[in-house]
């Protein structure tokens, strides 16, 4: 079956869904995207994906060419077109076609371009690696400084995760300076003595909103947050470790460049992180 | 007029030319990009920036699409059918359409797509700037670590180029750990006692054709060179500063911050360097 996606205010058909080849988000990365998870018919943290957006486009100095109900409303008729019970929906927002290349921005009033498609991936919150654990590998944290900002920019976080695969890892964290920074499409954290430790938000790192969620449900839950970062000897040397993303929920990880974590199995706490995160899903779904 | 542009083998005009939403250099940046000035209707550096292209290609593991004869017959098809005597053939070449997101590379066999189109500027050679000369800013350089693979990860670039524009400059230069790496789309020299100051190739900076061979002209010109990075207070306390590029050649700088460099005019080297540089294009080009 083919997609049906949107482009500007279409519906189209997912193999005629084309962008000019000036369009600043082809020519110069110049574009942010969010991705809204779909379990069981409903979007999750749609507000805190929208708000992101916002937040994205404002330092980028890109207009936000839709409504809130307009950015809503595309979501659940692609939701609806594509049939998707469980999966996403990939918005990017792009500085629009200039017409031309050049590093300076295109006159005020281009109009920026606009995206989404729906993915499948039926039994999201099922997925066999909650079980399993993840093994990551770390590696030099090479991107731009505004990773605080959702850009398309995503050559090195696809670098990394190839090189994951390649090691025979799922995927890899990266580390600047001695410390993780976060997974390649994800956040990361450990656990130890009972504490949850995750780097602070900072221009560093993406402003999780899965983090975000996370982090109030465990204390809601009475569980203690550190927010600081950590090197990777004591990620190693952790109870327990995790990452969350929006299509991801919470995935312990159980072994860091060939070290078992704790006892090389998924975590307790992790598990319960990931009940909870989903409980809440389900029910603030809309 | 309407140019006629190149997309994956296929003349178009250029409001007809597209690409998939899914190609990868939309969706994650994974692209890399030459551009080839195109002076009294010859190419020029043209087997530098193929070099170029295949070296970039290759750290990204992207199979080269085309043979050198293929991207040479398509940018003179190009220069004829726009009839361009001064100006550029931009190229880009990206891992291509994967028919879905995903941050792992597509299958083996994924044809990568390539894009290639003209910019008419007239008088190239005659810029104004080589004879008023530059104005820049310094800012901090926030990209990834690996600047000398050309990239379409030009996000950054952009904002500091319109940050010197909003400050009054003509570009920026890029400043990591108190030394400048390079202009925004270019690369960086200052002059002083004689002696030309540039910062040595590494993956800190893109590894300029035009600098290689202004360097090379500058050598049997028996100017001494020193490669070598510097810091912005040597560069404001210079004689002369100047920047090169493809389309751009040589071109004189004549403040940093504010602080005029020598006399606060264009300097009699970088203009010599221009002129020899000219020179040498106008015969070597083809």
């Amino acid at each position: 079956m083919t997609r049906t996606v949107y482009v500007n205010g279409d519906y189209l058909p997912e193999d005629e869904a084309t962008v000019s080849i000036f369009d600043r988000g082809f020519v110069m990365a110049d574009a942010v995207y969010e991705v809204v998870s779909v379990l069981e018919g409903k979007l999750l943290e749609f507000g805190g994906h929208l708000a992101r957006l916002k937040r994205s486009l404002d330092a980028l100095s890109i207009d936000n060419p839709l409504s809130d109900d307009e950015y809503l409303d595309a979501h659940r008729v692609l939701v609806e077109k594509n049939a998707i019970t469980d999966g996403m929906v990939y918005l990017q927002v792009t500085r629009g076609n200039a017409g031309d290349r050049d590093f300076a921005y295109p006159p005020a009033g281009t109009r920026p371009t606009v995206v989404m498609y729906t993915q499948a991936k039926p039994g999201l919150a099922d997925a066999p690696l909650a079980k399993t654990g993840l093994r990551v590998i770390t590696v030099e944290d090479q991107r731009w400084a505004r990773r605080d900002i959702k850009t398309v920019q995503l050559l090195y976080p696809s670098m990394a995760k190839m090189e994951a695969k390649a090691r025979g890892a799922d995927d890899a964290w990266l580390v600047e300076d001695g410390r993780v920074t976060e997974g390649t499409s994800n956040n990361a954290y450990i656990i130890k003595d009972g504490r949850i430790i995750t780097r602070e938000l900072s221009n560093d790192i993406l402003h999780g909103i899965t983090r975000a969620s996370v982090l109030r449900l465990a204390r809601e839950a009475q569980m203690q947050i550190e927010e600081r970062s950590f090197t990777v000897a004591e990620a190693q040397a952790a109870d327990e470790a995790f990452i969350t993303s929006a299509s991801a929920f919470v995935l312990p990880v159980i072994e860091i460049d060939g070290t078992a974590i704790g006892a090389g199995k998924p975590g307790q706490m992790a598990a319960r992180l990931r009940e909870i995160y989903l409980e809440e899903s389900r029910k603030t779904g809309i």
